[in-house]
């Protein structure tokens, strides 16, 4: 029985096969309709987080499974003092497969090594999400057809955006990806992420500040938002923030086949100007993320 | 592809067709269980209704149908500063179907402007609420045999309650139909639904404080709430709260075929010694409110 | 059409009957995939209790049919000030069966007598559970394979455990069955329990402070939690609740086919490394809970 707790615990070979079982319930989505039938996937939310959720319960009722649902922890045994670990044995009496969000980083882990069904991370803390990536790995491969060869920009909130240090982390098992990290000075990527993955596996990366200086040579662009409360002080704040707002006015040196990321919700620093432009795919990754997580579904329950 | 904001969206030849297809649901339930297999409905509830969400749930799973539930906006992303128009089109790539309600009035429609698939309103603020305008009537329908040639008496507060002024939209529409307005002066039909609506469309009406004194010409009586905090002082509330609440006694001249009706949910305007009169129908109304749902889920989502 | 709100609701032959349900449930769970297709399954949680709501719900799913989803009265009509007789009456209008929950005593008794389909009590307040009854009593006859000639020891609170007040119950309909009652002073049994239970009924009992010193006689031992805040000093609570956390050591001395029960959640009361002796059987009670409702549903629905 696996758990996928970190992107990591999937290997090279395993993302191209749920990659390629995506692709194919994208073509032939009543082949899936009813491979989980009879089955249940438990959302153990501690945490809210309605978007990712719903993608987790979309993609189970689109494979003909049942959901049972728990949105919010004050609702829970949780709140009478109970383990995560006697959670996850509960709950495995339930649910043939458990999604759990914990506001705790390593809560999943430890449900995963308690539960006698999988358990999939779905985001503890700022550690890990392991399900965003595979909807960006799925945008990157249907949009580029590849993952190696490839120049991803990062822009905005590099050193809390735990989606980012997920994305760079399975980028970097394949071949001649660069990396243009994009942010201010208070929001660098934090240098373990460098050193331990960048840098150990001898990927080119450069860091700036300025945005439109390096989006000539993008492939991707991957934004994310930029909180005001990351802020040493409201002045920095004020002059920086306009920086990372993406706009039409400064996508008009981008390549014709660039494609724009966000994992999503923004505020505002992607402006709806850009929603039109084909280049946009952040909705495109929401659809890809129910798709990819039908996938790791559907090999977590070793459904043929 | 159609979206439900305004009961006013659907033309009196649509109404007919709901209200025939909700009777055929009623006489054959078994034909319509499968409709809509493989198919999703959201209930995205920016404010909590538990009596409309389930209505719509259940509505859904008797199509055969599965549901992604969203009951309280503190777990959504519209905490996270998402924009109606995002929430929308990220709902859209999980679900066939869109029910929302918001406490802002105007949500649903921007939703439906920025959906890939339909929306119904499922209540915004004090606007609008069609699929109980809807419930309303089916069940005049099925009461009355008719929406023409009716008089139709509306008690208790015509001011805010938006179930009274939509329910008035959609008889206005109708030959000789004529309006009873019984209630205190604080709360009398705003005079914009007055000239609007009922005048425009050359129906009478009479405004009366009495709802005793009219009793014996109603063909139907709808309830409503008397608030408390609607009156300026506690002292005219006392006074008049009573007289607007529904007895055996206030019922003895009323005609015999009489329909009562409430939006529910009742807290004493309607005494539960009426609930045994053959003439209460708002439990009815409940279940009509499904099969119109069911009826209306249906067309929009242009199953055969 | 019948509801359970107490235990003592059904016959010792209908327990009988939902044991031996349950069992072949167990040994032939495709047998009842599909036997409430179509039906619905309301959990009205006026109290919030994630374990029994999902149990219910699962049971639901097990059986084929659907689920409406009530988790938090904050959201419910409740808030409006409508009745219970009311909500019941409104839910039926959506469900075929209602499981409610609610802090309030008697709760569940009012809805079952206005709803107009059954109602099954999930809890209220300090009253009953029958439903934990009924895992508990699966859990006997599976592990004892009878409910007659056995010991069982009650342990911790069996003051306020509504648990252990309706398994005292159950049991006491049974020859033979000596009870141990394992408690400090302030956490003792009621009265009324034992006079109008236990002694009625004829049945021998003890009642110690020691659980050491029972427990080579015990073919039970159903543990409880000993809450802090059920002591009227910090000093007592102390010095005591180390005598009733369960350890490996304190069952050195226990039969080699004893049954080590508890409702859970547990918090401390009995340690995790008890968890690994084939004795304890309290993750086994959870699933037995669900096969038990899922028996249940089927009796009330009267499905063949």
């Amino acid at each position: 029985m696996r758990s996928v707790i970190d992107i990591l615990d999937l290997s090279v070979e395993e993302l191209d096969e749920l990659v390629a079982c995506a692709n194919d319930i994208i073509a032939n989505p009543d082949k899936y309709a009813h491979k989980c039938a009879g089955k249940k996937l438990a959302t153990l939310f501690f945490e809210p987080s309605t978007r990712t959720r719903l993608s987790f319960e979309a993609a189970m009722y689109e494979l003909g499974g049942n959901v049972l649902s728990m949105s919010d922890a004050k609702s829970s045994s949780a709140a009478k003092g109970e383990s995560v670990a006697d959670t996850a044995k509960t709950i495995s009496c339930y649910a043939d497969i458990i999604a759990m969000r914990h506001p705790k980083e390593g809560a999943p882990l430890v449900a995963s090594l308690n539960a006698s069904v999988p358990v999939i991370n779905a985001g503890d803390g700022g550690h890990n999400h392991p399900t965003q990536t595979l909807a960006d790995l799925l945008t990157i491969s249907r949009e580029k057809g590849r993952f190696d060869n490839i120049t991803v920009g990062f822009c905005g909130d590099l050193k809390f955006g735990r989606t980012v240090h997920s994305l760079i982390s399975a980028l970097s098992r394949y071949e001649n990806v660069k990396f243009v990290l994009i942010s201010p000075e208070e929001l660098k990527l934090p240098s373990y992420v460098k050193k331990d993955i960048i840098q150990q596996n001898n990927l080119e990366y450069v860091q700036t500040t300025d945005l439109e200086a390096v989006m000539p040579e993008l492939d991707i662009l991957y934004m994310t938002r930029v909180q005001r409360e990351r802020f040493f002080n409201e002045e920095d704040y004020l002059r920086l923030k306009d920086s990372y707002i993406l706009t039409p006015e400064k996508l008009e040196n981008a390549k014709p086949d660039l494609t724009i990321m966000h994992p999503l919700p923004r505020v505002n620093e992607i402006s709806v100007a850009v929603d039109e432009d084909p280049r946009a795919c952040y909705f495109k990754q929401v659809l890809n993320g129910k798709y990819m997580r039908m996938a790791l579904i559907l090999k977590l329950l070793e459904v043929k």
